[in-house]
């Protein structure tokens, strides 16, 4: 994610709490209420600039989705979207994902979308890797019984090392994609990097991995 | 595999009884006694013309290993290379690799390879497919504790296939690459039909999965 400073970022942050929920912490326990329904929630992890839970959001009204991204500079494209679009189901974290259990209940979250996350491919970073099994581990801690990671990638090396961090873990593999655009994947929602990586010829990778906790 | 109808291929086995097993149901727990030490064995489901197994056993010497192939025109090919290079570590046998259990008794093999195996892409077909559930059930009756099984295959299909398998069943994943030739993977051994795809320029996929019923 290239980032350029964006000085008046937090105050146009403030200035849409309505998308972008600020003291999420305060909310833990309590997300169906912050939506007025209780449709399953389903979280992105380094959201980004949000094009892929936009999409997901408009194409699934019945699922209530929040995105969480670290850097102000970036999260904003995300929460510009949720206002043109009035999307009602689309939530903005700002935060740090490692947290997350400060912001959700157990079981409180359906799915955890990850896409394009940090390759991190130095061996020695291996645990920055948001597949990495501390990670999973948190994951576990906010998603119901038998609940989903869906992850997508163009990276070889980070797709290699998820499968077998989630095989590790005790997940099991309900499906995979090698090459994601020749599949017969229907509804796919392309994200930022999707969009760039594809168009220079690459791969995408996809998997859906379940806990086995029901 | 191109079949040529080779008259002789009876006669030949026949001729060549010490590398070609005939009978091989007689030998059921007795594979130790046939190869006369305790090493570990090592069995290819599929062995086609024997190129993988006759690099293996050079490359491993205090490794046996045993090719299952169902073609007579086929597995005389793999006879000839142990008759030429003398390989007292490497045993063919002209079976149908569906009736193991047969042929070897509950622990007596140590590793299963699997390498471009047919693909069978039609899902009707998918239960002949070696890494459908039946023949995981079957490899399990035959493998140690703990076993493997080693995959290879150039078939996205099948691939992605047999990783969901290997999951479904409980295997856990313990290696994957997805471009065999381009990883740093130490020692690979080539196949005939490795040879002849990657040639084409197409990727080699690679698996080991591991039983968890220690
Ligand atoms: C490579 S980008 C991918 C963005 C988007 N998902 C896409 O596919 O286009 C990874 C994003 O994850 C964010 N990120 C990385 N680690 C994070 C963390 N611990 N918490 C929140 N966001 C994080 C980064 O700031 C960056 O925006
Ligand atoms: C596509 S070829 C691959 C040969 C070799 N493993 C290679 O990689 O070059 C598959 C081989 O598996 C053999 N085969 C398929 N099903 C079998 C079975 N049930 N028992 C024994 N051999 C089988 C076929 O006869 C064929 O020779």
């Amino acid at each position: 994610m290239r980032l350029r400073n964006k000085p008046w970022a937090g105050e146009f942050i403030a200035e849409h709490s309505d998308y972008a929920i600020s003291n999420p912490e305060n909310y833990k326990g309590k997300w169906h209420e912050v939506f007025g329904n209780q449709n399953p929630i389903h979280i992105e992890v380094g959201t980004g600039k949000g094009q892929f839970l936009a999409g997901m959001s408009q194409q699934n009204p019945n699922i209530n989705y929040i995105g969480i991204e670290l850097f102000d500079s970036v999260i904003v494209a995300a929460i510009q979207k949720a206002v043109d679009k009035q999307l009602s189901n689309f939530k903005l974290l700002n935060v740090n994902a490692k947290n997350l259990t400060e912001y959700f209940d157990q079981g409180e979250i359906d799915r955890v979308y990850l896409n394009f996350s940090d390759p991190w491919p130095k061996v020695r970073h291996a645990k920055r890797r948001l597949t990495y099994k501390s990670f999973l581990q948190m994951y576990e801690n906010v998603l119901v019984k038998g609940g989903e990671i869906h992850f997508k990638t163009d990276n070889q090396g980070l797709f290699e090392y998820s499968l077998i961090s989630f095989s590790e873990y005790g997940l099991r593999l309900k499906y995979i994609s090698l090459d994601l655009h020749k599949s017969d994947f229907e509804g796919n929602v392309m994200t930022e990097y999707e969009e760039k990586f594809s168009e220079k010829g690459q791969r995408i990778y996809r998997v859906e991995a379940k806990y086995m906790n029901e």
